[in-house]
């Protein structure tokens, strides 16, 4: 298992067992730094206790920020913004998955930009500067610490909301901290990294680069996650999915997700009990349906490691649909939207959400997105 | 044919065919911008013309400095930096292969963070800012549009050397520009592609990103380049190895190139005349030899194009090499180094340079690099 760096947008990232070693390389004189956690993760994978060496052996000053929850909320990062620039942190470093980078990420901008979340989730402003960040991740699902995206939702009104903030400055990607993700978030969090490739694939901004990465990715997910799944401990199996997140935070950050991610962010926005990547394994196959009917050629292709005899033609749409939910099946997974509380009634409210707030997640979606097919999706899904 | 953008590093680079109109987003407030090309191509390919019209409209002062020649010298890009610097440029568009936009970037960095080529040649000093820099890539094989390379010649000793010294901040591929680069080029541009893929994939940098863009690289050159020969208009074909170029550009800035590199740097060097990819693809053969020995796997993942049967044992190194000469000669490529003047007795200069001036080349060649290696590649290569 090789380590290796590359760099991506501003991102310059490290890959491998071992990798925060080159932390070291990264701590020019910062006088103080914020560590950004969740409760447990940070701790349980290892990561906080490697971070804490290596700043220890520098000598420099840091203060634990441990408050950030799953399906983070704006005042969260709003919180922690106040908490970086109060403190005078000169950096800022990040452990944890999808949740508490984002909203790091969200909060280092703030820390030196002003402002609250949701001027820049509602692009009242932009950016002008950030306290410098850096990024260890520990799931194989997110791909954010790639990507300049950040995925908040607005306390008043649970819309889910995702932005553009952000590219990390440095990050990590150490497979030996996603070993202690539990089965579940094995699998939701490779059920991430599977749509964030299908989508960038069939989205309106595919592009050759985007499939090789994305096909390379689907390829991984398909022959590593059983074998993740037969020993949760098994760090080959862990580098490919994180690999494999990775080359798909890539792929979003070149093109986009659409149409699975916007209904997906509305219910988890509804239902913070609800993991992003469960809610997109939910969603997905009858979502696979009408993608493949308007962009066959490139779902195929995105869909040929789990079957290479799907034909790149609408009419194959259906056979889409059932070789994405068998291949679901046999990792195990076969939640539905009813086990999270939804019902038929929610219907209106879940349109309203995906055609008010959500509505710029459409712009990339290779079909006209309209109540029929959202309605479709989400009563196929109950 | 698709369009689209991508970012490496710090480069933002948009692909396909009349992508140079995004150039209207990049224009800022800039007042008098440098325009650097060599003597022809930029002319021939309708690029100039277009960047002129599109400076036009948007009533931009700019200046044409034309004088930049294949296998540029360092005083070359000393005298286009004193021009941007004493024409106030607050812009730099260079518009031509390898040699133009190297030596602009190097001349844009001294425009704003003084010294000589030399200086940052031999690293005594490093780059503190630079000139706005724009590129517009005219042929399918330098890469230096997406990667923060650039080779210049010395002109006391004819040393040519390669440096770390800047990323594009916007760059161009339109495969429209490269119909009219002729044969000869075609296939040189193409090679120095090819040899970038696969040093990039056999290097000690290697990886499992370097791996998966090389053989995706190696894999649409060999599709594509006997088409592009059989008909150089074929704009299909010459997108095709443009992003092929373009991709190996970014494997060797993950990775890096090693022995064939190192060697042709010292004979182009000596003698300008020498293309740097037909001198890639004279050396090349003999020295996959050497490679496939200590690398078998790599070696054969980035030949599987060419054949599938090379097994990845060092056993199978002279099969390597001559399925990589007979790819060449089935591409009319039959090129020797006695064809440039070279001879037996040429050995200890040869040596001479690659132990002195290019040793810092061997650093990432998967092998020791000594004399007997070195000596043999040059005496099967003439």
């Amino acid at each position: 298992m090789r380590s290796f760096t590359l760099k991506h947008a501003n991102v310059e990232l490290y890959f491998g067992p071992n990798s925060i070693r080159n932390l070291s390389n990264h701590l020019n004189d910062y006088k103080k730094v914020a560590v950004v956690t969740g409760k447990t993760s940070a701790k349980k994978s290892g990561a906080l206790n490697d971070v804490e060496k290596i700043l220890n052996e520098h000598n420099i000053e840091f203060k634990v920020y441990d408050e950030i929850t799953p399906n983070p909320w704006a005042s969260q990062a709003d919180k922690l913004a106040h908490f970086i620039w109060n403190e005078g942190c000169d950096a800022v470093i990040a452990i944890g998955g999808g949740s508490v980078i984002d909203t790091a990420k969200v909060a280092s901008v703030m820390a030196a930009s002003g402002g609250r979340s949701l001027d820049y989730l509602y692009e009242k402003m932009k950016p002008r500067s950030h306290v410098p960040f850096i990024a260890v991740n520990l799931t194989h699902g997110t791909g954010t610490e790639i990507d300049r995206y950040s995925v908040l939702t607005v306390d008043e009104n649970r819309e889910k909301r995702g932005m553009s903030i952000l590219y990390p400055d440095v990050s990590f990607d150490d497979p030996k901290y996603t070993l202690t993700l539990p089965r579940n978030q094995t699998v939701y969090t490779s059920l991430d990294t599977f749509y964030h490739s299908y989508e960038a694939t069939t989205s309106t901004l595919t592009s050759p680069y985007v499939k090789l990465l994305s096909i390379e990715s689907i390829s991984l997910v398909n022959i590593w996650l059983p074998k993740a799944l037969d020993d949760l401990n098994n760090l080959e199996a862990r580098y490919w999915l994180l690999y494999a997140s990775m080359i798909a935070g890539i792929s979003i950050d070149t093109s986009s997700t659409h149409i699975i991610h916007a209904i997906e962010h509305a219910l988890s926005g509804l239902n913070p009990k609800l993991a992003h990547g469960c809610g997109l394994g939910i969603l997905g196959p009858r979502s696979v349906y009408y993608t493949h009917k308007t962009m066959p050629e490139e779902s195929a292709m995105a869909l040929k490691p789990l079957d290479p005899n799907i034909k790149p033609s609408p009419d194959d749409a259906g056979k889409a649909e059932d070789v994405v939910r068998k291949f679901q099946e046999e990792i195990g997974f076969t939640d539905k939207l009813s086990d999270y509380g939804f019902e038929e009634k929610d219907v209106p409210k879940v349109l309203e959400m995906v055609f008010n707030g959500l509505r710029y997640l459409h712009k990339n979606t290779p079909f006209k997105v309209d109540e029929n097919i959202v309605r479709d999706i989400f009563l196929k899904s109950l």
